[in-house]
């Protein structure tokens, strides 16, 4: 048996997500079924662990994901099978060898993502599953001086997704950066940890604070409720892209 | 009567190309089905006229299409009037009044297009309707040799689409750039007129001699011998994008 690391980029438009469903086609689940031919009848279907379980309609440059292995195949054949199977929207970039029993979750430190927003007047078609259209964006300097305040360990309650049960709301952000490129904006934000829906919830907030429908000091006010309700509309999946993943 | 001159994006993967045609739905068809409600019982069906017909699959981040209209909507209002109408892969940018009779195709004097062109292993999911993936590309100097003999007047007949009719082939290409960014090569070319998959035929020709399959000697050879066999192949629709018209 044998351990091995595969790095993963997909377009998520056409799945539910990263995670097994039973209402509609998950990358895991692609992945999962390419990825049975390379296991010998002992291993069973192959599990296949992904570091971050992205939302439907979210995309991948780098997720990460592990799967335990009895094959002897070189990692650059299990890289050229996989690909052979499966569909253009989703690529195995990578796949490495691993010490026995690498989990590509439990074992992750950091994860990265990026969502872009473009405030041109009218959005480019080549755009339009990746971005999310926000024409009235204004004040970046709003958007940064909310943001610094999210940096660092605080309870992230506000903004998980309604209904969530996870107990232990605090996470740490350990960057929450906006660049501003001419027509385009794009928030990075790295942190240990991510509740479900929290870096939509963070930008459909600050989306909000850069149109002027909220002052920029509002934000520890939102943290301190502990309400989902008081933060920012969760931003469309579309925009997000999960890019790194530190182990 | 009035001349409107607009400047359309759009993502060509799902068009037969700019011009009308019988066989499937143009982008041309489209724009013109768009643009029936805002033109008067008086102007009949209003033609639009753009300034390259771009084949199949091929994309425009700046196309420029003129009409005549008697229509007295303001252009802002008709820049709204056709988004609303038009699919999401075809997008006009800005709608402007021009004098009587400007015409997108007779009064262009220049335009430039831009292929893309992929090297790392794998290509990523999103490129996958926008570039050329092309991992054998080595000798990006051998490529910019071989421009460097197209750029001037010359005859292009080797590099015109089989079977056309076209009976003057010079054509002045101004400018021929190949950009070389970690993974993915950039080829922009500027010139007073394109025939036919010439800048198609180009690129395939760059490749092969990128590739290392032809000397970067080899293009004036190709360019006497007046035959499409002499040159490479017709690079692929889907890496190449007209991104500018000049007047």
């Amino acid at each position: 048996m044998r351990t091995l690391r595969l790095t993963i980029a997909y377009d998520g438009t056409n799945y539910v997500g990263w995670q097994r469903q039973t209402n509609g086609l998950s990358v895991q689940q692609v992945i999962e079924d390419a990825m049975a031919p390379l296991a010998s009848s002992a291993d069973g279907a192959p599990g296949v662990a992904g570091a971050s379980r992205t939302d439907a309609g979210v995309h991948a440059l780098q997720q990460v994901a592990s799967v335990n292995l009895a094959s002897t195949l070189p990692v650059e054949n299990v890289l050229r099978a996989l690909n052979v199977r499966l569909p253009f929207d989703i690529r195995v970039l990578s796949v490495e060898d691993m010490p026995l029993g690498f989990h590509a979750r439990f074992h992750a430190r950091a994860k990265t993502y990026r969502y872009r927003l473009v405030r041109s007047p009218v959005l480019l078609p080549f755009d339009r599953a990746y971005v999310w259209h926000t024409p009235d964006l204004a004040d970046i300097e709003a958007m940064r001086h909310a943001a610094a305040s999210l940096v660092g360990r605080h309870d992230f309650a506000s903004f998980q997704a309604a209904g969530s049960t996870t107990v232990d709301t605090f996470r740490t952000i350990e960057r929450l950066d906006i660049r501003d490129d001419a027509d385009e904006v794009v928030i990075e934000v790295a942190g240990d940890g991510f509740l479900r829906h929290m870096v939509r919830a963070i930008v459909g907030t600050l989306v909000e604070i850069g149109g002027g429908l909220r002052p920029p000091g509002d934000v520890p006010r939102i943290v301190r409720a502990r309400s989902r309700q008081a933060a920012g509309p969760t931003a469309p999946a579309r925009g997000l892209m999960l890019i790194a993943v530190r182990y």
